[in-house]
């Protein structure tokens, strides 16, 4: 977290939630040449250790800064994520899901944006991918491509010629592949935290939506991970 | 603040800063047969005073709810508005003022719809107008139009064909015309609030450009701002 970039080179800044998408993502724009400065927003998690897996990113992928911005969602309801709801074990489905926080990326992409243009970076890293898209709308390439149009009309900076780049390096990247690009960018799945509801003792569920998507993938692409689960399906 | 809607009544959130504009805003979707719930966001203002206003104007519009929403956009840094940069009393000028805070409608308007949706509403009021929009990029139709084909695309209600209607009732009129808007609705224009820099003793201060804005907007229309000016140029 330490340093700063010199005038060539480009910062990006990226949307960590502290899951294995967004470190992936985070790595993929190192990868590309980009300084990194991590965006997390604490929305009223019902875990903070979620924020605290983005910190240890953050650390491990030498991100020039790191801010956390606190944005209480709980009070509009609506979403087994921020509030009492339970988070769903039944399996996987194509409806969208009860975990669906309203227009999160809609707000959270348009945080980044005002973090880019204060930070005069043009780049913009979120690690949305095609296991998302089925089921939340506002992972889907259109919405993707229609948000950048809008942050350019809305910004001093669109109007001035230099518009965002919403970079979304997993888009089409299976769960299997994603697991894949973690091993190859020499990442330990560990920092990253998938787990909606981990148990009393810190461990993830190996339960819920998340954990499942996680192991499976995991699995297909005959990759370790790292994560202490509370059980293994 | 009390009461609930019936089954027929239609919300419309109305996102009150507490200036002038929001309150003309407010009460034109009244007028036009919605129920208020009103969305106030603390981002850091340098004066609490524009959110006693709001709570004031909800009030005396009978909004159904209030939800306040803590938003420190500080730490983004960029604006005369939130951080320690000087508010301009230099006269106004044509372009992108110091008081721009990077891009704050497309931020705001993402949480109104996070807001509307939770909520079952699909309208939404905001107070731009052609005033503001030479200004703030943010506050020009082309923005307004293209943000709503964004959040139809962003979210479960405008997949499923609820899309939100974005009304903007004072697009295109004037400062003085929104002091006429002002009268005609029997707004008390003291219950808003618009200075960027009020004095010690809590008066506007009459000589930001928003103060003068303002002022302007009354004189030309022949009407009396009941606000209390430290001075009234």
């Amino acid at each position: 977290m330490e340093g700063a970039p010199d005038g060539d080179t480009k910062i990006a800044v990226i949307l960590l939630s502290g899951g294995l998408d967004s470190m992936v993502a985070a790595a993929i724009a190192r990868e590309q040449g980009f300084v990194l400065h991590a965006l997390s927003i604490d929305y009223g998690q019902r875990h903070r250790r979620e924020l605290l897996a983005a910190q240890q990113i953050a650390r491990h992928l030498g991100a020039v800064r790191h801010t956390e911005l606190a944005l209480d969602l709980t009070g509009f309801g609506g979403s087994a994520l921020t509030s009492a709801i339970d988070v769903p074990k039944t399996g996987l489905t194509a409806d969208i899901p009860v975990t669906y926080v309203p227009a999160r990326n809609l707000v959270f992409l348009s945080l980044t944006v005002a973090c880019a243009e204060a930070a005069g970076a043009q780049d913009i890293f979120i690690g949305v991918n095609a296991l998302d898209y089925s089921g939340y709308p506002d992972c889907r390439p259109e919405f993707i491509a229609s948000f950048a149009e809008t942050a350019r009309l809305a910004t001093k900076a669109g109007v001035e010629g230099r518009p965002f780049h919403i970079h979304t390096p997993l888009q089409y990247l299976s769960k299997a592949d994603i697991a894949r690009e973690c091993a190859r960018l020499g990442l330990d799945p560990a920092w990253s935290w998938s787990c909606y509801d981990p148990t009393d003792e810190g461990l993830a569920c190996g339960r819920c939506d998340s954990c499942r998507l996680r192991q499976k993938g995991f699995a297909e692409a005959g990759l370790v991970d790292s994560t202490a689960y509370a059980i293994h399906e």
